[in-house]
């Protein structure tokens, strides 16, 4: 009986895991040396989970299960509720400020394609308790300290950043009403996504009056911070928010990475809980979708049943960044090939246990090796340690019996040595076992 | 709103997920060493694949859904039918012998209970195409290579291994036919945890006669190989079948393991599709379940429509391990504690700007360090130091201004010297960045 796996899945064999682990691993690597500690939650919650905060798009989009018991339960399309449920149930004994990274395998019945598939793992970093804006510089400076690590410059990618403060304010400065911000931000986060007139007569339909969607749209098209005061009539609300953000920008320029980051007031993000800096990810080609998103959220932990504590995040899922590496030629160039330390092999049958035991004792003092299981010639094994990519053989022969001595074979070079078989295993340096 | 996390599923806060991470990377890094490779499968699978061989009690304890198109899925119990799917699918360009291994997150909507959880994760090592018994005896090797690197003695566990060649022989030899092999088992595999008058009841009402019944128990309770012919007639299936596991063990005592290793006709496995020599591991005070177990499975590509290709595998989960290794004690002694290279701070508010920068330098270098959000005198933010487990402080104060000097303090022997930031930086050990 042959069964096909489930369209949207991936099948990770040894090459591709190689990747998923190269990626992961670096997403480790810079979540620990910008001080985030990591934590996970479980892979299924109850529904009702994901139906308070996710968005529309993402609730549409949940695989939900129902257990023994009956109860409504779904596979996590993000972990950010996870983590508002997991703060708010330690939230008086953890230490703050909260910095914490996850790497989490979601899934979501989407329609596979290109960049996006029904199951994809998103690398999540996210700082709670800090109201300081600098923690939002320094999740927008995590976010590129990685893609800078793994080669992409200022002429790749490109951090878009904006506010939901400002967006709020110059809203509600155009006349819209409190009630309305959240339909408006789901029809402005999709402009760039919708043809230029399609977009202009939603927004005129959404907001009543020719005037207010002309300084909406003006204001949208704004191309530096600067430019503000002349496509929006300030008032001390917009005033705040830009401040905040110039704060943000000249962090970002003291950490070293201003030339990656841009103003760009069409960033709105699509899921409802963002309240404050928000920002995106993009290739410079602007082809691909978002390779990374995040931003305030200060009311999400609130929600949830718990306090009042502001909270700032970012998700960078697999899916698009492969895409981009491969574009950029970054990824081959930079994944490590598989290599064995030691291949055992033996020049006459007699040592076929002594192969065993080579290998078991170079296994346990944590040298990888390999043995060939066909008990066929000398060079039929060497062959095999080639494509095994070995980097030393070991051959135990005639001199094995006689001395107690192993050929040692470099397979680089070439060159072989005999060794005391004791003298080799006492010499070997010792390796984290 | 406030809602739990599902029962049976664990929340991993950093405390939680360093034990996680620290046992999977010695999964990892024994299979490495060992010669495996890594794969993984997709969370889902359809629901289908997991009805064909995973035994009754799995297939009842599936978490199955429906994608949109109504097509019927499960969450994975167990990885093993996904490695099958996979090596089908590319059995003509993988290279032989295929050693692989995974970590896979496995669901089983089990009644959550000690040791037993209904998410968990699993080691998985499998050797497929070597019909040698060397394959499940560098198996076995494998599995004891972890437990011994994580401190576990002879005295804390025990393998112990029987063959399903050896009991079908047995079995026929007593005059079972072969379609009740696979009920047997069943009723044999639940031997140790039956009442031994109940076992022996349901023993006779499966085999019908009680001097059948009575060849069997006497199988059953042989304590070494070399008894077996005392306790049934042999025959020359019984025979191959016992010279089989004595190589199985003659190979462990050349690994150096042959003290963990015992023969123990009542390992059976409840899965259906073992075909050869099986293997669990428990705690030597048998309170516990089995740690970990496997065994030989020749026929499952072919049930899955691939070839006829011998394979041997072990599962080994992580909820009784890590119960097993806090018993002992094992646990927290080898946890690393989070460390922190570097802790930021100044001295005067005026350096909060190159706090940041220094910071982003050091972490761009592979460094990891923090800094305070609080913007509080010096003390307070050396407290801050202290609480994250800082290896050093570097303290920004007037002589940054005066001559462009940082004072780098020892946290652990209080000593503090001035130097040149820039000498300082370039100082730094190059990091894997």
């Amino acid at each position: 009986m042959k069964i096909p796996p489930v369209k949207g899945t991936r099948d990770f064999y040894p090459p591709e895991m190689a990747v998923r682990n190269w990626m992961i691993d670096g997403w480790k690597k810079v979540s620990v040396r910008n001080g985030f500690e990591e934590y996970d939650g479980p892979i299924f919650e109850y529904l009702k989970m994901f139906q308070i905060k996710s968005g529309d798009e993402i609730v549409e989009q949940l695989f939900s299960l129902q257990d023994r018991g009956g109860r409504d339960l779904a596979i996590r399309p993000e972990i950010t509720p996870t983590l508002a449920r997991m703060v708010n149930q330690q939230i008086n004994s953890l230490p703050r400020p909260i910095k914490w990274f996850s790497v989490p395998r979601l899934c979501r019945a989407e329609r596979p394609q290109k960049g996006r598939l029904r199951e994809f793992f998103q690398w999540n970093i996210d700082i709670i308790g800090v109201d300081s804006s600098v923690a939002d510089a320094e999740l927008i400076f995590t976010t590129i300290d990685y893609l800078r690590m793994v080669g992409l410059t200022p002429k790749d990618i490109q951090i878009r950043i904006s506010s939901r403060k400002l967006l709020a304010a110059v809203l509600l400065s155009v006349g819209i009403s409190e009630d309305d911000l959240d339909v408006l931000y789901a029809l402005l986060d999709k402009k760039t996504k919708l043809p230029a007139e399609t977009f202009e007569q939603m927004l005129l339909e959404k907001v009543g009056e020719q005037a207010k969607a002309d300084e909406i749209s003006s204001f949208m098209a704004v191309a530096s911070i600067d430019e503000i005061g002349q496509a929006v009539t300030m008032d001390s609300d917009i005033e705040r928010a830009v401040v905040e953000l110039e704060t943000v920008f000249a962090s970002l320029a003291v950490m070293g990475v201003a030339e990656y980051c841009v103003f760009d007031p069409s960033i709105v993000r699509g899921l409802a809980y963002y309240t404050g800096i928000v920002f995106e990810v993009h290739g410079a080609t602007g082809e691909l979708r978002a390779i990374a998103g995040g931003g305030r959220y200060d009311n999400l932990l609130r929600d949830f049943g718990g306090p009042a504590i502001s909270a700032t995040g970012m998700g960078m899922g697999d899916c698009v960044l492969e895409l981009l590496l491969r574009e950029k030629g970054l990824l081959d160039s930079q994944l490590g090939k598989r290599r064995l330390d030691y291949f055992v092999t033996f020049a006459d049958k007699l040592f076929g246990g002594t192969m065993y035991e080579v290998a078991a004792e170079l296994r346990s003092r944590g040298y990888s090796a390999n043995f060939s299981y066909k008990l066929g010639g000398l060079s039929k094994q060497l062959k095999e340690a080639s494509a095994q990519n070995a980097a030393k053989c070991i051959i135990i022969g005639q001199e094995f019996a006689e001395s107690n001595q192993l050929a040692i074979k470099d397979m680089t070079t070439g060159e072989q040595e005999l060794v005391d078989y004791g003298a080799f295993l006492s010499g070997l340096e010792p390796r984290d076992t």
